[in-house]
């Protein structure tokens, strides 16, 4: 059981790093598009990355803000940035987008996830920790499509995406009302989103519109 | 005078409600306009119902916030965003221009005062208290049309709007330091912004461009 | 000693000043290109002169705002804007580009820097708080271009901007660490960014696009 946990956080460690890269390279893309510097492309990635669990934080009033606890993140991104400006237009050819969306998915999973365990730590209702999730999951986007004068993408009908967070939400605070173990559940319900979203974009699901 | 003031206050909730749904409603429609699908719908109603209040509170370190407390609000607009994607074709039959004007003006007052309100209890300037008033009652909007992607429009030159939430909350301070009783100052004060506002839509007042 | 260390504080006083109203000008500035009337006049200059530094305190749950402790600053910009209304035609021609150029690089420099050294208070770890000085510095500005419905100006390739409070910050650190009197390298590092933004003005530097 130890070891199925070790295992299990490392893995959800593996998971967060794609996660942040995978939101940071739509940041340095969407950036690109705008013809944005280098200042414009750490930023916008810097907020797709974390946008979205720094308003979490600020609205549960949760202190240090994520990026603050792990500087680690931040100059990676810095350096990410670095080099992506050289190389953006080699990049767009080496990553393919299905690498994007597949990498996207696992971290819309486990920020989705993490954000409404949090709030549940946090004593949050129900309904609101589902919507603390959520917003940990797409909001990160949604400020991005603000700063790149968008409309933001996750509003507009496409495949789904919100809903496939809201989902794993959901799935997430049913285990932990059994009482299942907090790595697995988390894992479980990552998997939950990334398999939903992965469906609606291989099937075409679509809200109606 | 104890049932004036249970009379006062199962009024103020009611205005409360009638507030709120005018202020989705408007998100309701502008959301649609912008050809959102129900994701999109629902936050941005959400946020033009509720993204005034927490901003106020974020900036006034209050929590928790309004909606997390009265976790039935949001739950309301969800089910409001369901009904509203397959009916809103028909919604906007059936709700007439003026009544919205007319709900969303109570809203306007009722959030306003409220915001100054609890800005004085937080032991705020005079100036900054009436700042947070406005706050509350505007920036659910200019949230939306930031998201909307359209310059707000409430600082376009329309009929008064903000200007009656600004004279209202210096109302409800003169009230409030004349130590008359706050349901009853609210009250008052509300009256005041939606007079006003009413006033300005009729007799076509405008702000000097 | 203590003699030049009030001459600084007075100094760095005025500076304070002078970066505010040239904050606020550019809102101005740029609220009237959008033809919006005095709400967003006020509205979007407030924003540009105290939005990057509300952020930064929203982040590090630093409490009370700037604006709220020092009331005369929101006002003087409430005035400013009930003047720049009717006068901003002849302000145009009254004020020179360069003057708000140099203005701005003060405030600018200012903002970064007190920015960091409020994050070094906080215990926030080196490269974050020079991002927040950072942040304080130039996202009144992103805020002013998101509200006006356009692409941040600073992300766009212009002559350095934030490269120049990014540098000044870190000059900041290395006195700071250095046990340089506070007030001292306040001074310095503000005239660190000054003079980069300067020279990159005169001398068209620009990051790679």
């Amino acid at each position: 059981m130890a070891t199925l946990h070790v295992g299990m956080t490392t893995l959800l460690h593996a998971v967060e790093v794609t996660g942040i890269v995978a939101f940071a390279c739509s940041g340095f893309i969407e950036a690109r598009r705008k013809k944005m510097d280098m200042v414009g492309v750490f930023t916008v990635a810097f907020i797709t990355a974390f946008g979205g669990g720094s308003l979490r934080d600020l609205l549960l009033d949760r202190r240090p803000l994520f990026w603050v606890e792990h500087q680690e993140y931040p100059i990676l991104i810095f350096v990410l940035a670095l080099l992506a400006v050289p190389f953006l237009r080699h990049l767009q050819h080496a990553v393919t987008e299905r690498a994007i969306v597949l990498a996207d998915a696992l971290g819309l999973g486990l920020f989705s996830v993490t954000g409404t365990s949090l709030a549940l730590d946090a004593d949050m209702p129900l309904f609101v920790s589902v919507m603390m999730g959520v917003i940990t999951g797409i909001f990160g986007g949604v400020l991005r499509d603000m700063i790149c004068n968008e409309i933001p993408l996750v509003f507009r009908r496409g495949h789904l995406y919100a809903t496939c967070s809201f989902a794993g939400c959901w799935v997430y605070l049913l285990l932990d009302r059994a009482h299942v173990a907090q790595a697995v559940s988390v894992g479980l319900a990552t998997v939950v989103v990334f398999a939903l979203r992965m469906l609606a974009v291989r099937f075409d699901w679509k809200l109606p519109g």
